[in-house]
Parts: structure tokens; sequence; C-alpha cells
């Protein structure tokens, strides 16, 4: 088992508010929440208005299920980096008496793990991975590279939490630019700032960072080091619940991890760079119940004027 | 690794044009794809046709996740009709020479399954098995009981096949109701022909059957036979590719099954019935491809005003 990360004071009691005011449903495994239509209106208003900000970069949409491949995980050095947030599919392999015995040890709630397989297929870890590989099969980049829409996707991440703003199943909604190196650094800075005042104007107080993965163990803190070092990666920092903002969006620069891994070329055979932005969506409409109150009719007009369509 | 089911001639051909069109994205896992923007624009429109037939019933919108608790399944009798189709989280645990371990297994494609446990969590089955425990926490039903609208919600079956139409992880439009048996089944009876009217004005040669569900093994035999002896499932099956047609719609009536499992009660104490509705929406886009063409600019001008919001 994962350690449990229990909530702060204040995270717990914003949590327990939002279960009262039946924002988000309880399923019993904490991070998984059920969600109703007052928060899902909320999530939705706020990812078109990401792909209306979007629209002069006429990014085309492509759209992916939350399972990758498990080759692909093997593949990207996600393991590396992230050991202890990537979620595996197991399942059954068997005939009619392992079934059977499957089935007693589960019904009473003994472990019943050594009847489960490792199928081919894991949890998509972030938005944008999907992507590449599916890049990379078109052949060499047309000139100018590309932008994809990924839309709003469920990813995983394996860190149960009594903090409402750490989910285990949430959406990322990630545009991804694979191109020339200048091209996709200019795209990333042109849009932290816009992500920053974006967010400011639904009256949110987005602070911009330098930040670093959560890498595993020892060497991860080395890694995080030199990520932020480098500058690769930058986050929006805004208020939800507790002392410190919480982390709502972040911009990667990969410059050119992704497009080696899967074969990423410029159309003069250069070498392609990649970068992506990712909002997390649950925590956006979480900085904005807490900042606005619970009931998003009652919001500023202008925060309103803002999402709407 | 379970059988993978070779598509037909017709499913393979079917298939391939999908991909060649841009419509269907590969991953490298059969039934994993990506999908573009027609693919997705005409799966939100009919998403939204359901919506707006359920809106005279008022049905209350919640939204779930696509991973489920553990425990549930194992309370659920899932594991005992369904056993080959579920899927299961695992997830690492360990130290640092752990996880150096697991990634060099990997990154040489090696089996990595040992140092991988299961998780808290499964992948959900169906997209109305976590509206049940939702409703029962909530105590006694309202008199009348209870309608959800569950949403598009994305569901696993560990069934990798050469047919387009069975996908691993596809998106379920379903419609729950809760409440006296008699209000239920006549619900249920009510939307059987709504829905093969719909489908029908959206030009699909739609034909309704008794059915049951693809139960494991011999004993599952005798409790399809049982099923379909009661009439306690419904499909609507339309022609898509190859020589049978395939159901893109079905009708369960629960009876008190999911009730009892959940201490779902009506108001005076009585016990609730369920029964649940689901379209099968990448199922529905795909049978709308093949008989109008894979441009749904061409399509027919009422199949196309159907669709329009």
């Amino acid at each position: 088992m994962p350690a449990f990360r229990a909530g702060s004071p204040a995270q717990t009691a914003f949590l327990g508010e939002l279960i009262d005011a039946g924002l988000f449903i309880e399923t019993g495994v904490p991070g998984l929440y059920g969600r109703n239509a007052v928060f899902e209106d909320v999530r939705l208003r706020f990812d078109d208005l990401i792909r209306r900000r979007a629209l002069p970069d006429h990014p085309e949409p492509l759209r992916f299920p939350p399972l990758l491949p498990r080759r692909q995980l093997e593949s990207s050095g996600y393991l590396k980096s992230f050991p202890h947030l990537a979620g595996t599919i197991f399942a059954f392999e068997g005939d009619e008496a392992d079934a059977h015995a499957q089935e007693q040890r589960a019904s009473r709630h003994e472990d019943w793990s050594e009847h489960q397989h490792m199928s081919e297929l894991v949890l998509t870890p972030a938005a944008c991975y999907p992507v590449y590989p599916a890049i990379g099969r078109r052949g060499p980049l047309p000139p100018g590279g590309v932008m994809i829409d990924a839309g709003g996707a469920y990813v995983f991440r394996h860190e149960p939490s009594g903090d409402p703003a750490r989910l285990q199943m949430f959406h990322q909604r990630e545009l991804v630019r694979i191109g020339e190196p200048e091209a996709v650094a200019a795209w990333r800075d042109g849009w932290r700032d816009r992500a920053v005042a974006l967010l400011t104007a639904l009256g949110l107080d987005a602070q911009l960072d330098v930040a670093a993965d959560p890498f595993f163990g020892r060497s991860g803190r080395m890694l995080a080091a030199s990520q932020k070092q480098q500058q690769l990666k930058f986050e929006v920092l805004v208020p939800i619940a507790g002392e410190d903002p919480t982390a709502v969006a972040s911009f990667n620069y990969h410059q050119d991890h992704f497009a080696a891994a899967h074969g990423i070329e410029l159309a003069d055979g250069g070498v392609a760079h990649t970068a992506c932005l990712g909002f997390g969506e649950e925590r956006i409409v979480l900085a904005l119940l807490r900042r606005h109150g619970l009931d998003p009719d009652a919001w500023p007009a202008e925060v309103r004027r803002e999402l709407a369509a």
C-alpha cells in the first residue's frame, strides 16, 4: 500500500464541505469521487474556455481513451522516473475452477491477486502520452510542426490522499506542440503568460513558478534539481485549501525526449522537440469553488462571463 | 493472454477504412484506438441526443471516473459472472532497488509483474455500477424513486478483438432507474420502444431482441438461459460490419440484485428494484459511419437534423 497522505485540517474540512454540498460523491476510496451536475458544468465550461483560447493556433483535436499500451510505458522512461505513480491493468486468465477459486477469495475480501495476470494495458499517466506515438506513425512532420488539442482526458496517479485536490483519477486538459526547437520553446513561453492571465481573469490568485516533477527516490532528487536548473517545467499555483498554493497548470518542455522515443522527425529530417501544457481541471474547479463559494450561480458576474460559452 | 478474436474479413476491411480515414488512430493494441474530431463530434451529438430525449423524465445527472473501489467488484457478483472481462489496477510497492529492478526488466520487455501489487481500484465494467452505492448511501429513496443520467462514461471489457465494434475501452451512455418494481419495469419497457424509434430515425435498421449477458463458463450458460427465459435483458441490434448485426443498446432489469447489494430501500422500507439502459456510443457512431458513409457532412439531411443540438 502506498502511504495514505492525510489531508491538513483545512483540506479535510473543504472535502467535507464538497461532500455535504453533493459536489463530490464518496466512493470509499480516497482520491476517487463522483461529481454532480454543478461540478461538471463548471469543469466543462473551463474545458471549453481552453478550447476557445487555443483556437487561434488551429490545433488538431485528437481524443484517446484513459489506457495506454503497456509497451509504451516500458519504453518511455516513466517507470524510471515515476514508478510509484503508475497503474497497470491485470486480468484473469484461467478455467472455471480458477474462476471459482478467485470469486470465493474475492467475496471474502481475501487476497485474489494470484489469479490476475499482467495485461497489455496500463492506465494513462498524462494526457499527452498517446499523442507522441500517434504523430510518430504519420512520418516526418509537416513544415512548422503540429499542435494537438488532446482535450480533457482522464489520467491516473496512484497517490491516495485526504486532500480533495489530490485525486487518483482526474481530467488533464492538454495541448501539445511538436516541431522545431525554437517554435516549441516560443509556444511554451507564450502559453505560460496566457495561462496566468486566463486564471487571473477567473478571479484566482495565480502565481508562476519554476517547478520539478515528483521524481522517485534519491536519484529522483538529482533529476528534479537538474529539471529546475534548466527551467524545463513551470507551474501555475493557486490557493485551494491549506497554507500552500496548489499547482493547477504545468508547462513542460521535453526537448527531444518523446520525439526520439517515438521517431518524430522534422520535415527536413532534423530532430523534433515537444512541449505540453496541462491544466488540472478538477483542481481549477476546486480553486474556483474555494475562492467564489460553492454556488456558481452566485459567483461574480465577470467570472461567470469568462466561463460562458 | 485472453484469446484474441480475429475480425471477419468485412470487419477487418472496415477497421482498415476507419484507420485510413483517420477516424480511428491505432495504438498497437487491438480494441484500443484514439479518435479524431469527426468521430468525436458524432459521438457527442449522439450523447446529447440521449440527454435531450431523457429530459422529460428530469433525471439527475451524476458523473463518475472510470475506476471503482475493488471492494465493490468483490461484493457485486461481477467476478462470478464475468471474471474474463474484468480489469484490476496493480501498482508498485517497494524501495529504490525494487524500482530499479522493475525498470530494468520493463525496459527489456521482460516480465515485471512481480513488482506490481493489487491496489484498491479496478476498472469500471459498466457505467451504472458506481450509481448504486452512491444512491444507497443517501438512505431510503424519495417516493417514486430516482432516475440518474450517468452520462457517457468509459468502461472496460478485456476482450481484444479485430472487430472495430468490439473495443476494450468504450463509452457507455447510461440511464438508471431505481424505485418500485412496477415503476422500474414500466420505465424499462418505455425506453425499449423509444430507443428503437430513436435509432430508426437515424437511418439505422434497428431490431429488438431478448438477450443474455456473456456469462463465463458452463454455469454461465445456465444463467444466460434463465436470464432469457425471464426476459430480463433486451438488446437493440443494428448492422455494422459482417453478417450478424451488433448490439448497440441494452436494457437490463436487475430486479433487487443491486438494491440488495447496496442497501437501497424504498421510502416505505420495501425492497427497491433497479434497471439500466445503456447505449454503446462508439458502436452507434460506427453503425452510422457504415450506413451513411465516412463523411458525416454528406449524411442525409434528416439524420443530420436528428443529431443537431
